[in-house]
């Protein structure tokens, strides 16, 4: 195992994507680099990958939206001559712990999401170009773009072959996006799913696999035109200039992680990490040409990027640190300034990005198996976008006046426009909504005060805090909390935070994350897949797998 | 472990419950005989259960739509002096294997649901009277009513300790229903769901976990009053009488069972089962008067009936069995007869809840982690109702023509108005709008198609059948698919199923089903829970649990 799981990369470090540019279309090349797997122990034959093909993979997404916001269209294709992709490296799941299959598949997830969020949000669409074959998390690579074609010849199939190969579910969504993206009828995606080979040609399109198929002899050129129809749908902005996501600051220690605008304390024997978010240290820029000019150093972009990497650092390379303990540091209204300021700029395409970047980053936070609590404090800034953060935590604590020996003004929470709709859950609905689904009226309440300081007494009483506390309480209740929560049994504390997150209705997100994930994790558990004569293990030994008949 | 677990019983047999009718309004009244358990090995003390329990209580609601039409309220009460419940007995989940634990939760859940189905389709109510302790399942029962009242003194609480006692869910809807039904806000449903001693007095009606909080003193007459106002609201029908659910008539032999109107084959080589369902041996009755005279022995109501034990047969008595394959002999027409006759006296009591019944039993086939396959030959009689189980399969083959030395019409399907509303899935949607999701034009099609004789090509065509084979098909393609299926995992295949068969919405039976289901299965084999120093092995000897505190 490497010491650390880095999600940090940029183009000139890639191993397996090229990126080329050819005007308002990208093409996204996945030629995996079959020797640069993350760990020992496997080869990423075939275009199959691992988490760091898909650390590289979703870094030139989010690149693709700021780097490049002349890019209309995104044509993802393979830079091999006989394979699209083979989907996730088997050896790599039969070698990996119960935890990385999860994480894995988890991150896999919110990349192809990532991709479905940009032709939705920002107009920057997908086409996936399939020559060769497209297994299981091949082709679902391709079901997370718009558009699917595959060429018309004996060798070019989409395939889901997770269940006779390997004895496990598609893990990125297949089954999902299956049925309810491409809406393929159920007997045949049954079918589909039990067909090794895959499906190809007319039955393909006949079947809703994908889009179109197209003979070798005039694929190219079919890719191309049907780029220039997706092009045309776009709203993506003309003769914009992207912004560098230059490298982010931050330090590792034994015990911390410093960014710029973030810190990480890490406290392994009580199994917590404290995230402290710091407010701006600058006024919003003059003018969205400013925001421009200022690029990934703009406070809110520079912040999400450190949350972001924050929290993955957190999944992957601390996974004994059960909760996440969020507090911040700042001005509220510095933060409601740039909330402002964001909202003024809505129709500004950097403005716009980093909205919805933030959107992604607070439902990175949703999914993540590890309890979540705020605590608001004198001195913090949970106003807007930061408060945010809180209503995405599982509880919140709100200190009542100031703490012995703290002259600051008391803790407030303020709310901004963003609270409301710009920051919806997988779900659908705003946290707010989602919190409030019991008692729509709270949340008129809530937005009737928009913009005030509000104490935390007012904060409980509006709904937005768990628990209002006064100083002598303060410290015994946050104790006690955080002691028992690290008491709890980890997998009953992720089944019950993934159901308890998410009231109201779903989505395909929130299918993929809830249903599909949960059976997929069940299934990684058991004997037939995962066990010494299961699936898994045997795949390649030559030996079939020895299965228990047994109907659970 | 008993012989065969037998789902039919009546009030006679009753060991835990007793059934008290005073006009209008029925108590249910929950009195466990902790000596009386359906294995060896525990006591079901303070009123916990096991799936004894709860057969029972699935033939009592049943028992009192179909016996009871006058009832219009049914009042859940305890009939221990300081206990409600203490919800699904923990030695008997420890001593439980996997297999039994989640298809005790299955069915569990499924009794809950008809609950919350006789008080929706039906109007009839229910109300839970909460005196003393409502723990875990307890006050999940008490959560599948409408009307929760809870005494006002210092023994009377509701609690979900699954988590800090048990290290696993609720595990019949709890977290579900706190947060889709009750819409108890998600933060106070966190807190909620770790208070191991629960909740109660005012603090459990501002959080929304119960409807109402009365001193015991007047608690008797406040649920006298509730019982009023909902027996208002109800729309049962006035003055009729019930009929009698007389025992269903069967025999088991070694690899069958034969019933009266359907037969069950068990290939155990094959590991499958053949469930025969046999048309109409008689006309419709006459008149409603003519039906409620038939009663049980009325065609649909006692078909129904069968195939329930059936289903509820093979999945607790053969859980090697994983694939059942469902046949029909008749005539088409019959069957559409008496579709007619139910749809034409659709707003008589009795035709509305074998309707709902079927509605149910085929929501039950739906949720059955079994391989589900309609095979339709000559002679057979998949029209209206019975063809929608054909819909409920994962596939279904239909033979073109006849078969050799068989000179029998060809097979043909039918539609009837049952097919297009009257029994929606769990998911909302009727199974045919579930399957055409992706070409609504196909459901008019289909509809255009109603009553009309359908040989195998036009079904074909019409996207109703997965496959029409020609006789020299027909038996290798058939036997092909039978013997893979059968070599695949049993468990990849669960979890397969429990993906494709719901596309579209979700609703709170899908998430029970989909959602929490799926983490509860995943609990029930880690470590944490399940293992030898787990928290549901060690729960009761004073020692504590030891857990990984890998969040994964």
């Amino acid at each position: 195992m490497a010491a650390r799981i880095d999600f940090q990369t940029d183009p000139s470090r890639y191993r397996h994507w090229k990126l080329v540019f050819e005007g308002e279309v990208a093409r996204l090349v996945m030629d995996v680099d079959e020797n640069a797997g993350l760990f020992e122990g496997y080869q990423l034959k075939l275009n199959s990958y691992d988490l760091g093909v898909d650390i590289e993979l979703a870094d030139a997404v989010q690149r693709l939206r700021f780097e490049h916001p002349e890019v209309k269209v995104v044509i993802l294709q393979s830079g091999k001559e006989r394979v699209f992709s083979a989907g996730a490296n088997i050896r790599m799941l039969a070698g990996s712990s119960h935890a990385h299959k999860v994480n894995f598949c988890k991150f896999t997830n919110e990349t192809r999401n990532a991709m479905e969020d940009a032709s939705a949000a920002s107009g920057q669409k997908y086409l996936c170009a399939v020559r060769g074959t497209a297994a299981g998390g091949g082709y679902e690579l391709a079901l997370a773009t718009d558009y699917i074609l595959l060429a018309d010849d004996a060798n070019s199939t989409v395939a889901l072959p997770e269940l006779p190969l390997l004895a496990v579910l598609p893990g990125t969504g297949g089954l999902t996006r299956v049925t309810d993206k491409r809406k393929v009828r159920r007997d045949l995606a049954d079918a589909f799913c039990t067909i090794e080979e895959g499906v190809k040609g007319a039955r393909a399109v006949k079947w809703r696999l994908v889009d179109q198929v197209v003979p070798n002899s005039r694929f190219e050129q079919a890719v191309k035109d049907a780029a220039a129809r997706l092009a045309a749908a776009s709203d993506r902005p003309a003769g914009a200039k992207g912004i560098a996501l230059v490298p982010i600051e931050r330090t590792f220690a034994a015990d911390a992680v410093t960014y710029s605008r973030l810190k990480v304390e890490i406290d392994r024997t009580a199994r917590r990490a404290t995230i402290t978010l710091l407010g701006p240290d600058m006024p919003p820029p003059a003018s969205a040409e400013a925001m421009v000019e200022q690029g990934a150093r703009f406070w809110p972009l520079r912040l999400a990027r450190e949350l972001d990497d924050a929290i993955l650092h957190l999944r992957l390379n601390e996974p004994d640190v059960g909760l996440l303990v969020f507090k911040s540091q700042g001005e509220p209204a510095a933060v409601l300034a740039f909330d402002a300021f964001l909202d003024a700029n809505g129709s500004h395409w950097l403005a716009r990005e980093i909205v919805h970047y933030w959107k992604r980053t607070l439902k990175r936070i949703d999914v993540t198996s590890r309890s979540l609590v705020a605590l608001i404090e004198p001195g913090s800034c949970f106003a807007g976008t930061i408060a945010e953060i809180a209503f995405a935590c599982d509880r919140s604590f709100m200190l009542i006046g100031g703490s012995a020996g703290d002259n600051r003004l008391p803790a407030t929470l303020a709310l901004s426009t963003c609270n409301f709709g710009a920051y919806p859950m997988g779900n659908g609905l705003t946290r707010l909504a989602t919190r409030f689904l019991g008692e729509p009226a709270s949340i008129d309440a809530a937005r009737a005060a928009l913009g005030r300081p509000l104490e935390a007494e007012d904060c409980e009483r509006l709904g937005l805090v768990t628990s209002a506390l006064e100083g002598i309480d303060w410290d015994d209740e946050v104790r006690i909390f955080l002691e028992e929560r690290a008491s709890f049994s980890a997998d009953g504390l992720t089944g019950m935070e993934a159901n308890l997150r998410f009231a109201g209705p779903e989505t395909m997100e929130t299918k993929i994350f809830g249903r599909l994930t949960a059976w997929q994790n069940w299934i990684f558990q058991r004997p037939n897949a995962a066990g010494a004569e299961g699936a898994l293990k045997r795949y390649g030994t030559g030996v079939k797998a020895n299965f228990n008949p047994e109907r659970i």
